[in-house]
């Protein structure tokens, strides 16, 4: 069976999102990228461009399933608040953009299903990402590699739900 | 000049709404209400919800503005997350609803405009709330009223910026 699945990694300025298809064990990189905002602009329209940019890869690629990170650790309040409403907003254009199931994993179980240790550091994931892919392409941001893992490790892990995997 | 202005209240189980309209002071209720979600729901889901709700009622009345307030503390890092989510999603809805202009205002400057005091209790603003848009009904909820406070709070302070009012 082929699935298509979309990863997530939400950020109020840098948001990344990678598409795969799964058939089986067999991955296949489809598309990736990343949605990028200058600080100038009003935060309300950060989010307007977050959400449009998301609504339009659901739109053109149509995943069945999605996968986003947990997040278990912000700083202060503050930059969780932030970083809620970006993340909010993805997770609302990957459910209006007909991902009617999406999926979140922690941190520690995205690197494991990637790397093979919980503590990888971001350019060991980046690396077996393209691994994994088959890419040659270097990522422009490294959001965009760790919403590609973010979408492996669903690849890896559906159907299956433990204390870390999460339906949202 | 007669505005129509939209106030919220988000939450991630109760966001509140409320809708006057502003003729120079002259304020009239227009309509109010509050999006409530099971604690069961998938929290996108919820998401969903709120969004579709809030968009319903900017489809509806078409406010030109919109008021919400200025989150500045929270309990923790986890809270303030999960809040940051809804208040994202009701940011998008004002935005793709059509209100170009979403303002934020500090709780106490809502409470000063509306009450006098910036300390104010909750049922004191809802005394004043109705009060101020002559109303006899009893609100549902404290953010059915919280909602109208900011409404109301941006109608006595529309074209001013101070420190405490930010257009998001």
């Amino acid at each position: 069976m082929i699935m298509i699945i979309m990863g997530v990694d939400p950020g109020s300025y840098i948001t990344g999102w990678g598409v795969i298809e799964a058939t089986g064990s067999m991955l296949k990189y489809i598309d990736s990228g990343s949605v990028e905002i200058p600080k100038g602009k009003l935060f309300s329209t950060r989010l307007e461009n977050i959400y449009r940019s998301l609504i339009g890869v659901t739109d053109k690629y149509s995943p069945e399933q999605a996968a986003i990170e947990d997040i278990f650790f912000c700083k202060n309040a503050k930059s969780a608040l932030v970083l809620g409403h970006a993340r909010g907003v993805a997770l609302l254009a990957l459910k209006n953009g007909g991902c009617e199931n999406v999926f979140q994993y922690s941190p520690r179980k995205i690197k494991m299903s990637v790397v093979g240790v919980g503590s990888a550091e971001k350019r060991q994931v980046q690396h077996m990402v393209k691994l994994i892919l088959g890419l040659k392409k270097t990522f422009k941001r490294e959001d965009e590699s760790d919403a590609l893992a973010t979408a492996i490790c669903h690849a890896n892990n559906t159907g299956r739900v433990t204390k870390d995997i999460k339906l949202l």
